[in-house]
């Protein structure tokens, strides 16, 4: 037995086996919470500390219910103590002013706000405000795998994508590489719907159950920062739009494509399959029979996987592409340890290896 | 008190001072059954008949329970009434076979099928498969008033519009009208976001609530039935997909549209001005502050509005507009009383003043 | 054509027609803005006023989506017009300190908040906090025609009763009325269920969408104070545990009732039709086929009906009663109306027709 | 990367090292999804074999899309291959006709309906029809191992216990185990919440999303099968309603009890502490802070974990227990892993990590 009045635990946060220790900043936070859930139950990785400026003292399940059985209390930011890896999940702003902190407790810092996510001070600028530490941005590596795996290895400061971005990136960058999207060629549409999740664990009035169940709200019809970073990793100008919908985790791109020339099928498949045929988290959903034909967030809840499929509009030469994560996950937190796997040397789906269920409502 | 065991009713299916004597073919299904409530209301109507091949013999309240207390019993579609007006709500392909039959009943018809709604054999034999009743296609008009409303006057076959057609029709129309958008300016990318009321009544596996339940699902990636429509009265090629998401009813399109030369802010509050400040049902919403800024399903739900909005997004010249309805009222039954108001120049608003709910949830 | 931008509107707040004026005090918060929709289609109100703390000089679309077609803005509680009724949507406690100014702007008033539901001083200390206007205590009529209309004609401050309170209580009348419940027989078990819409436009963390969405959370356990109103008005101790559910509006209280001695069906259909047989928003359902063959919230969703139903579990003796409304509607805003209806002697049902929508989802 | 058109995979349904071979018979259904989940990351089980009469041939990623990646097709039901443990799926009535099949392919069988889980044949037809192998009803052995662990230990046929029969009973076994409540104590009420999975993957009208969402529907207010197992294993009858809720995935069980003398809180909490406080998988969830401070179906989806708690109703003498599961998971497949664990005598929580999520919508 376990919970609010247990003694003995199950799940184990301390674990004296594990080869690195780590902590968690903003341990409250939907983010930090995935955080937590997967280093408790990764085996390389023992938590040290979970901080949270609003529920210091108080323990991890008293906030995350599913983690109940975690014997961990937060404590106070201030005092971090030392670890091999320091997680970030705080709002963004908070790390690129306590970057130097961070490292002083920490030899990896893997940052989930946006602080550290575009490679310069300028493209920063652009998007968000000033920046406070842009001495760390060409540092920082980008911690989506699929792109960037290389320079993971071995990083010190992994930046965490955008959950948005994260999606659109996936589903697109096999055409790029493939030479069948470029700066040169026509319109790329963006049409992203995402969950409640995504506003975080703050909310507003649009937050709220009443207001936002049932939704199909534009929330960022155009201007959504995430457009910087496919800017930046893919070369690409998107016209971008976000839709809430009624879930609680999940983003869903679809990506409306016009290729200058002739793309065949096949063309499609062999892009998709020779970008993600060693990938361990990537699935190509395209078509078949049964209910689940494209990629969809339900058939990834939980777990970091990504899906993406297509099809081809012959008529008018349209490419659309889905491309489906659990935004808390592979957008967020499952990216992150999993960065920290490839950064580490680690097993990559070390502590990843949660199925997802079936079925499942909104998950 | 009524329901099931009721002797009395307060709901008053057979109004002795209305005008006009009205008929349902296909009661039992969702579309049948706001056809029921709507004309149950609407003082112009008495409602001399509902059919029903699977509950000939029952009340409508046991099918639809919000009618328990509507004193009406489906019968057998064999037998049709004389009527002023008969409303078919009817899969695709029984009106065509009983047209005829139809007019031997009724002065008006009203079909809310795909039967009568493109305008020439060549075209339905290009989205859909031969057509029985040919020579009524150019006699019926398209039931939709703010494309169409002249020619609904006095007409006596009423064809009702798709509803992710209409959707797109009510947001790209103004943009068509000034000549923003036309064959030769750029993308049209239309991204719609529908509920489960549109699969029908029946349903399959993909509509069971375990695997329904906080979905989105591309449905219709590409090659809907609906462009036809959408080519056919705006003259416009578009790219459309649908995509199912976790609400029961509701329509929502968002198009993203790419204008050959510089639109302002104005050009577009001038064209949605101008297309909609007469219309009754029309709604321009854009912008503001608050929680319900751009067109939403939730806020149309049970009713016969329709919402647009718009943004620019000016660094690549694109507009994304957006239109939301209630795929069961603006989208069907509520577009096919309208025309039916239209059409025998009744007022237009008639049986239809329901202003929706707030809050409301997944409506 | 209307909307934030509009200058004509099509719903009519300022009715020169109708008999009486109103005016809602708190009209920000979900109950306020029901009753503003009620009122704006009632054919007897004008409405004079709408006021808000927080909303003032905004318009009443604004606030609530469903009415942005209303010409009306809201404004400060602090100067209230003159009118013939005044309907009160504030917090509770609001109205028990303003009810001098209530009554020398308007000769009924009618609450909606808990401040005057209770017979007696001594009662509302038991279960709130003391009592700052008592001498109205008794003044007040409890707003439920089905338990109070002779009282409620002509009466000039009406007390709106507890959502959860409502449906228990329309649920056991009738077998208390009948003498097989009372205060001498055996448990009388009531598990309420209730939507998201109960907890107010306000909301907090346990409202939030990714917190509050799927839940099936025990609220109020024990203790609650709506079993106040079921001991006042049926003379019952009840044991009332509410659950909160995915629904944004609804209540549906089941009771689980062990008469002392025998009863048959025959008895309670006996009981129920004589109660409510002329009751115009009560239904009785239960049994039947189909899908809905007992009481449920989304058979009732956005309108005054009230459905009851039972079954007789002979193993044990057990009586279990359904009893759904529209928490928001039967529970407030729609009975405050139909109860004012009443007190002036209008048609009962007068702005009360809408009959709901099917299908329907998380209304 | 995996998925439809995988040649590698990720997930290892045939694991060499395992030292058990296990079947699934039923792969297709909601629970066989699960198994097969929960027995692909089984350290102690490989996978030899899914069987589904209708997707024979089929992958089970294209059923269940969680498991895209695993390696697995179904085949014909009528070929048991020979394992160590079958796991049955199959609707109620089949495993009773092919048990001697069974045991011909598998030292130990596994059943998750209801053919083997009541104790005698006379009570197997009270409440449902006429068993065909009533001989194995006293070999088999009840699957809860909170309830039975010592006679699960070496047990060759193992019935799983029904989903809301497990949640109640989990939650009144400890009053039991003291003497709290006992077959002379008072009215036991247990009112059930639960979600759609519970009507299985097949579904129908009821289960349609357009019907189904959104609903307090109750689908067996008297006489419900699984009172018959409270009956046989905690010596109690009780009064039991289930109601539909809109979620998936989940059972709440919230039980009103009357014991006969005066209980405290530190006896209700004594109770549940002594009999659960050994358990891996139990959780005592009793007040305390934040939003989650009761048994709530969320903080328990996809896991093993059962929640318990309990609130006292001073001034009726009334206890209130809460008891939340995962009724596809404690309900059902996890507990028959659970169940085969003990059996064999592995790790009881072999399988069983996953900790669940936050946020979880209606998982």
């Amino acid at each position: 037995m376990s919970g609010a009045d247990a003694t003995a635990t199950d799940a184990d946060a301390h674990d004296a086996d594990a080869e690195y220790t780590a902590g968690v900043i903003g341990g409250t936070g939907f983010a930090g919470g995935e955080l937590l859930r997967l280093l408790a139950g990764h085996p390389d990785f023992s938590i040290v500390q979970a901080t949270s400026r609003s529920a210091a003292n108080k323990t991890v399940g008293s906030v995350h219910p599913n983690l109940r059985s975690l014997d961990l209390r937060f404590t106070e930011p201030s005092d971090l103590e030392s670890v091999d890896v320091l997680f970030a999940a705080t709002p963004h702003g908070v790390s690129m002013e306590r970057i130097d902190a961070y490292f002083e407790a920490a030899d990896t810092v893997v940052d989930l706000s946006a602080d550290f996510r575009l490679p310069s001070a300028e493209l920063y600028d652009e998007w968000y405000e000033g920046h406070d530490a842009p001495e760390y941005l060409e540092r920082a590596e980008y911690a989506l795998p699929e792109l960037n795996r290389e320079n993971l290895a071995g990083a010190d400061l992994i930046a965490g994508g955008g959950c948005n971005a994260t999606a659109t990136i996936l589903g697109l960058k096999p055409l790029v590489d493939e030479g069948i999207l470029g700066p040169e060629t026509g319109e790329v549409v963006v049409d992203v719907k995402v969950g409640s999740s995504e506003g975080g664990a703050g909310g507003g009035a649009a937050s709220s159950h009443p207001e936002r169940s049932g939704v199909v709200r534009p929330y960022a019809p155009i201007s959504h920062r995430h457009e910087a970073e496919i800017g930046a990793y893919l070369g690409l100008d998107v016209s971008f739009t976000v839709h809430a919908v009624d879930m609680v985790r999940g983003a869903s791109a679809t990506c409306h494509v016009f290729p200058d020339g002739p793309v065949s099928k096949g063309d499609l498949w062999g892009a998709y399959r020779g970008a993600y045929e060693d990938e361990p988290f990537m699935r190509l959903v395209s078509g078949g029979g049964g209910v689940y034909r494209y990629p969809e967030p339900k058939a990834v809840a939980g777990t970091n996987a990504g899906e993406v499929g297509f099809e081809l509009d012959a008529s008018n030469k349209r490419v659309v592409v889905f491309s489906a994560i659990d935004n808390m996950m592979k957008g967020s937190a499952g990216q992150a340890v999993h960065a920290a796997n490839v950064a580490l040397g680690l097993e990559e789906t070390a502590g990843l290896e949660f199925q997802g269920l079936h079925p499942v409502g909104s998950p």
